[in-house]
């Protein structure tokens, strides 16, 4: 397994089929960043603060979270890729 | 539902129509950074300052807010189009 | 009508009209860049120190203020252009 | 007149003639970013720091100032020109 | 031996073979950066915070971490390579 | 004479003789930036920290500083040169 | 001799022999930052924090340190040359 450090998050990323015209281009409808889904795996163990404080980490193990498309770091871990993220990279949890 | 993250807040953006000339071409009146509307479907819980207190969000679920153009993340949930945008991305509240 | 979040100003820009040559083009004689006036429509509740304290914004309604040119982002409201800005970006109070 | 606000400072740029060859080319005999002078016209209340308090503008109204060429804002008052600085941006007062 | 400075941390990086393809082209699956794995061989003291306290570093010597390919310094100690990183720069610890 | 702001210092720079080869190019031995050396002038009062307190600038009139080389604001006083640099930007005394 | 201000360290730089393919051409292994060695000959009286409190550096005149090559600025004293740099910019203590 893997422990992230501090507010670090890992996310096993939800492949989410992207929409194609006939001739197989992709067309964006609009210039706006997207957002993509994943599982979290494992969270840090929060960020410390300027006066020494902890804070720990909003979302939870097995928690759906939105965050930028292509954001993070690739990680492969026993022939399986996941992402580490920031907190402060995670957008919102769904459910 | 969508639980944003720390001071994110989900935006359900209003499209305007923009105005165009005879021949179809937009025509800016300044080379000024444009505002849109949305209503706020969730907010997250605040934003955490250095001293370790939670500063709750501004605005509140049903607001219509003004944004840059362009500004936020897009997602889509249920198969509808959302933005999620830092507080401090929002400029305004109508109303 | 527009409430700002946090130090935000709402501003009325007054529209100045520029110098041009009797060539018709315009010829600054400086590098420097200009300010622009305007009427302030309505202020933010303020600025939240990194302490947890609130600054109220310095500007009142009715002022007319300067900033720099092009600076802030449009908004339209009833049809009518209005600019806003953060209160760091107000450069003076005329009067 | 006009109240700058914050730690703005309100400046009358005095025009130094610049040295040219006999061919009409300025030489300039370093790389260096070079200074300007100003009579201080107004100033604001100051900069609030992040601990809430606020500390008063350094220098006085009919103070000479040095300031980096070509930096600051400009503004028409009444048919003249002033710049507005920040405190940070005014290197020395003369005298 | 080498004592890291701060917060950073030394690290013998472990080499993983690159998937190529039949004609030897490096094929990356997507755009994301990629991770790489690393065994901690020594540690510094902490980091400084604002208010003068000192943070311990989270990895151990012995520690299998993961941290963003191609970061960290490189520094060659009797004719091996290590390298060096700041502690933020690590995302996860293995095991 | 110049009173520098804040943690600013006045200083006269002492003009070196760059070493040129044979056929008059100047060949940098490394890659690095260099330094040079001047008299300190005049030192202003300090820099104010975000807690308030007024922090005494460590160099004194007489000095003799390493800087940067080209860092710092020309200015002229009396038809002489002398450059304004925050101390921040001063590396070393001499003596 | 040369006293360095605030957390600046000099350091006199051990000049090491780059490995060259047989054709001459210098074959880097990696795409990494490669650091480089030196000895402390002075070291500042340290950095002052946001509250006020001044740290130590945390090398000591005698040490062998590393940090990133081409980093610091190049200083030279009795025709000799050294090196001054941030402790922040130093990585490792040898030894």
């Amino acid at each position: 397994m893997l422990k992230p450090l501090g507010d670090r998050v890992l996310v096993e990323v939800i492949e989410e089929t992207e929409q194609k015209t006939a001739g197989g281009l992709f067309v964006p409808d609009t210039a706006k960043q997207k957002s993509q889904r994943g599982k979290v795996i494992a969270v840090g163990s929060g960020k410390t603060l300027d006066n020494g404080t902890k804070v720990a980490v909003e979302v939870s193990v097995g928690d759906t979270v939105h965050f930028a498309k292509y954001g993070g770091t690739e990680v492969t871990l026993d022939g399986k890729e996941y992402s580490l993220f920031s907190e402060r990279d995670l957008l919102a949890i769904e459910g």
